[in-house]
């Protein structure tokens, strides 16, 4: 049973979200027909992670196994075929028979876009923050998040994870090419429900002086979602990357 | 009677271009509006110059007169809350009395968006070119125009601009920040009508061989727009940028 990896983009505003939930459109449940029509045969498909619904992805992964070899090319214009513009699948490749698109993700790389200006073009995967917020307190302040950490305070309260210890490797808003455009980049092991939204939401009540400077090693030691700030809205949010071991096709997965 | 302009940007989508049309939704008509109602007096619009149905615009710049002085801060509020979305307002100012949005611009500079990849986020200003071209003999090619000429080859045969000559000065494809994504930049002193993506569509067909490396020149003097290729697709333009000889905020109208 040859294995493959997908590297998908996709724009989540008409999604809810990810993963395959009955009545409801998601990009796995529209990879999945697109594949099982291919293959002529119900094919599951494992991604990286869930996304929730409306956060966009520029790097998702995700695995399946077929019956027999693959023509990759025909494959990939398949898919591309049979889903909507709102997915874009980026490359397909085989990989090793024991590849886990999950289990095997070393780091995940989540990027927030956010503009202190108004914008018609890309609004769709960008914040607009109508007050400038003070940029370099906030990135004073996300220092503390990096390492590992029990991130309970940032994780809904619903979900059922258990181990609530992440490390991250990187925290940090950085300017984008258009003045006023900024992207927060995250980038971590591994991540909670709604755990980046919740960062960034109180990062940004910091950043706006409405949250002590100080405040994110207090809300870390709550391991309470209550402790921390409101979750920023799901539109921008994107999973840029997601880092693996081996990377078979050189720069297969780079952006 | 103070005059004022507006740098403005917009997805073009929804629009049927710049230009007030009856029973069409137009970008002027929209902002036409809005001015009217916080002016509370009918107040025309006069743009840099028209976009086609489908363009976006970066830096689109008109202007307009009041009969007396206008708060700036609430004038600005008023145009960002009474247009939709797809329009952003992103500076007004005070303009000299004699300011003309059209006739005072100096250069204009339009950006063709396309990518060599599939795209799900900002597919909706980007071209996909599902086979690459060679940008190299686009940008050679591409030097025939720059320089003074008669465009007559280039401009719609509907259109009742007599005078067909325009001076380019940069004409070159360039990549952008991510692997795959390009943008044809195309400045002048004017443009005729549907002249950028009659250029971009006669410069993919020279890409991708269709169309012989130095066939620009006899394009040039044939004077007829059947001698070029067809126009590119209205969604990947965006009018990206108008000079004037002032600028009375330095940096206004910069991106």
């Amino acid at each position: 049973m040859p294995r493959y990896r997908l590297l998908i983009e996709y724009d989540g505003s008409p999604f809810s979200g990810w993963q395959t939930q009955p009545g409801q459109p998601t990009v796995q449940e529209h990879l999945e027909a697109a594949l099982s029509t291919f293959l002529r045969t119900p094919t599951p498909l494992v991604g990286s992670g869930r996304t929730d619904a409306g956060v966009h992805a520029r790097g998702q992964v995700a695995h399946f196994d077929a019956d027999e070899p693959v023509d990759l090319y025909k494959l990939t214009r398949a898919l591309r075929g049979l889903t909507p513009d709102a997915i874009a699948v980026r490359a397909v490749e085989q990989s090793p028979d024991d590849f886990h698109a999950r289990y095997d993700g070393r780091r995940r790389t989540y990027h927030y876009h956010a503009s202190t200006e108004p914008r018609a073009l890309g609004r769709a995967s960008r914040l607009h923050l109508t007050t400038a917020p003070d940029f370099g307190a906030m990135n004073r302040a996300a220092q503390t998040l990096v390492g590992e950490h029990h991130f309970g305070s940032f994780c809904r309260t619903q979900s059922e994870t258990e181990n609530r210890v992440c490390t991250l490797f990187q925290c940090a808003w950085e300017p984008e090419a258009r003045v006023g455009d900024w992207r927060l980049v995250v980038s971590g092991s591994r991540f909670l429900h709604g755990m980046v939204r919740a960062i960034t939401g109180t990062l940004l009540q910091i950043g706006s002086g409405q949250r002590p400077a100080d405040d994110l090693t207090r809300i870390l030691a709550e391991q309470d979602r209550r402790a921390a700030g409101p979750a920023a809205p799901a539109h921008g949010l994107v999973l840029h990357h997601v880092g693996y071991d081996d990377a078979m096709v050189p720069g297969w997965d780079l952006t």
